[in-house]
């Protein structure tokens, strides 16, 4: 071919291989990932932390309950990956638990030892153990093995009954639990239960979060002192449907057990269940409330009791704080969404619909990108298939009315949306204008973060 | 504080503000952006397009259907984005759509006119007028207006009647339709109208879409030459319910209005809703079918006509292959995913848990990763609610049997999972081991591309 003259021929560029490019993106990539970094410093952030994150808070110490937390070596050395929880003879003790039909043997195991509690509590205190870095989930017969080792294990450690353990496994999935790891260090940890550790257990039964999540409240029950302290896990595979991660919560009043599952089962509802990260649901999910009833007062056991409200209603405090710390630590989480729905034909509805907005990966990348694509939302109700009316509609970004009548609303301008959709707190509410069902979910920001951390390959 | 004398105050880097920060990471993004896309020329694909693109197929050409296609300046100038098709007196057209509760205008135009059908065809051609660039979607009041409007000057251009107007629009949700471009437009395009003009057709019905999408087939029946070609449209907001994303296909065989509803209704089952992109439904899908009968022949009105059988095989073939190139083109994907799912309860059984693996974020970030992470096969497998045994199930990635009887199979070895992931095709098998229940659904991977694509501003 001709040449331009002009142009020396060793000024041509030599054309990059395919290797040479790849290399060149690789690099390209790492320095992105540095200068991203040092930009989370610059705006005051704990490096890999997520911009979310919350202090861990100070908690009140439960009357008997202690806690031990210690590095097992179950995945990684020199991490905390098992905690003890000691929980006082006589304790009444709830749960809620994936609905999964792969659940792990940890799950089942719970659902069984929780059965048979109906029947009477066992002789010596109870014991809470979680693991973190092995969910001992679709490990075959392996799986059952494992747990009861667990059990016996525990059982020991507390001086009580096997039937009165109740464990936790999260982590990888498919691979054999290291039980006998486990199993050792509980003999060790029985020299190390002290109450009020709830920060060192926090941090034990964390995988992929980026903060030790915890919540807690005091109150008043008829001159009484009573104290609710929880700890949670969970960031990715978060869905609302049954519990959705890994919850344990405490407390020192006295409530029978019957009144305490049915607490929780309903608080379940309006806190773990109301929290979505990414609509996939994990094999392991548990939430335990235990209530020791060291703190006194006469058995509270029916709905009756004036006193039920006032300390249901700190329980839900509690569930909820956590449910949505755990939201905060979203993969890749840069914004806290609450999605709310009000005027649908009932509340169920309206949180079928709350979900299909919340779950929307179109939704999400629009928040990610900080557009008040409002028409996805939209898109979403629609999706849901509930009853709705286009034109009775109405959506809200905030205090900013966005949509009604279907179409547009006339006083919204799109800078003020954009504007709005910069903060780290988006509230989306849509009302139906149909009925009166209402619900209300938490989710965050679907973001380049979420894919980075979920497409690394897991070695 | 105390300095090391050692080291020269001078060579202290100052510290860069956010701002310049902020200027660093924007400056990699595009180097990287620009790197990308020179790995993928350097791979032999076009630069913006989906590497699983395909090349539009060479059509046969259906007799009595012309096509013209326009740049109405809808939503960008120079470009198409008006498309008409004049569909030859006599007809038979069937039908798909949306089951959003926010459907657009256009939808709930067609399938007013398509029960109209019922009662009888109208006189002189059908049309079907489709616009880019603009929904006409959640637009008030004004969204009928438009679609009277297309609808009056579509009748005019063909010399038809309105009530045998199709209308879809596809694009922006939220804005009024510019209908005056449209049937302004639509004047000139009387002119232009010729058959076999897809291809162009195909391309000004394309949004975020990266290539056209065509399909087509001949088949004999009882010595009559039949021809069938389609194209659609839809790269993101695809799920499987109902008529995903925009389909229009057109066959010259003699089949009765009632029999091509009936097949379409059926072979959208396995094709369009097999096909789910980001678990997201449009406002506006449609699918429409249109049998001229102008090859000759006997009209077909049965399913005991032998001739039914050849003709919907070829017509699923069509249905199915437009489908799988929709998915081809999911935003940012790089790999099609086939998940087949056998031995469940029931076939609806069996969609379901397809579904939930193939919308599961967790596993379409892992395929994108390249990780052979069957453990969220598992988890998706177990949070679809459907009846599933932990120890029955066995996962195969293509001929690899991964897991089986409630764990990693002993066969098993993370080298060839890791090495099949690499792949641009994959095939996930899970048979429940319960039933006879089946069912396939295409998906693609969750990638930087998707968030890229989906989080940027509109403007």
């Amino acid at each position: 071919m001709a040449k331009d003259d002009k142009k020396a021929p060793k000024k041509a560029k030599p054309k990059k291989t395919l290797a040479e490019l790849e290399e060149r993106a690789a690099k390209l990539r790492k320095r992105l990932a540095r200068t991203e970094s040092k930009i989370a410093v610059s705006k005051g952030l704990v490096p890999g932390q997520s911009p979310l994150a919350t202090k861990f808070p100070s908690l009140p110490e439960v009357a008997g309950v202690r806690f031990a937390s210690a590095a097992a070596g179950v995945k990684y050395e020199d991490r905390l990956d098992v905690m003890l929880a000691e929980v006082a003879e006589g304790s009444a003790i709830a749960g809620v638990f994936t609905k999964s039909a792969t659940r792990s043997a940890p799950v089942d195991w719970c659902k069984a030892k929780l059965a048979e509690m109906k029947k009477g509590a066992p002789r010596g205190p109870l014991a809470i153990v979680v693991n973190s870095g092995n969910a001992n989930a679709f490990t075959g017969d392996n799986g059952m093995k494992g747990v009861a080792a667990t059990a016996k294990a525990a059982a020991k450690a507390v001086g009580g009954a096997q039937r009165g353990v109740f464990i936790s496994s999260t982590g990888v999935i498919g691979e054999a639990l290291p039980a006998d790891k486990i199993t050792d260090k509980l003999a060790e940890m029985k020299d190390m239960l002290a109450p009020g550790d709830l920060p060192l257990a926090a941090e034990a039964i964390m995988t992929t979060d980026t903060f030790p999540k915890g919540a807690g409240k005091t109150v008043d029950l008829d001159g009484v002192t009573v104290n609710i302290a929880g700890i949670a896990k969970g960031s990715g595979m978060i869905a609302p449907d049954m519990a959705t991660m890994l919850g344990y919560v405490f407390t020192d009043a006295p409530v029978s057990r019957a009144l305490l599952q049915s607490m929780l089962s309903e608080g379940t509802k309006t806190s773990f269940n109301a929290a979505t990260v990414d609509s996939d649901t994990s094999t392991s999910d548990t939430v335990l409330v235990a209530a020791t009833g060291k703190a006194g007062g006469k058995n509270i056991s029916s709905r009756r009791d004036p006193r039920t409200e006032v300390f249901e209603a700190a329980l839900n405090e509690v569930l909820q704080d956590l449910a949505k710390q755990i939201v905060r630590d979203g993969e890749g989480a840069t914004k806290f969404v609450t999605v709310k729905v009000t005027g649908a034909k009932t509340d169920a509805s309206a949180a079928v619909i709350a979900r299909a907005i919340a779950n929307s990966p179109l939704v999400k990348t629009a928040i990610a990108g900080e557009d008040p694509n409002w028409g996805r939302v939209v898109m979403a109700v629609g999706k849901s298939g509930q009853p709705a009316n286009r034109d009775k509609l109405s959506i809200h970004f905030g205090d900013i009315l966005v949509a009604d009548k279907g179409w547009v609303a006339d006083s919204y301008t799109e800078e003020a949306g954009a504007e709005y959709m910069q903060g780290k707190e988006i509230k989306i509410i849509a009302d139906l204008g149909i009925a009166n069902g209402a619900a209300e979910v938490w989710t965050c920001d679907l973001t380049h973060g979420y894919i980075t951390i979920n497409s690394d390959y897991r070695s």
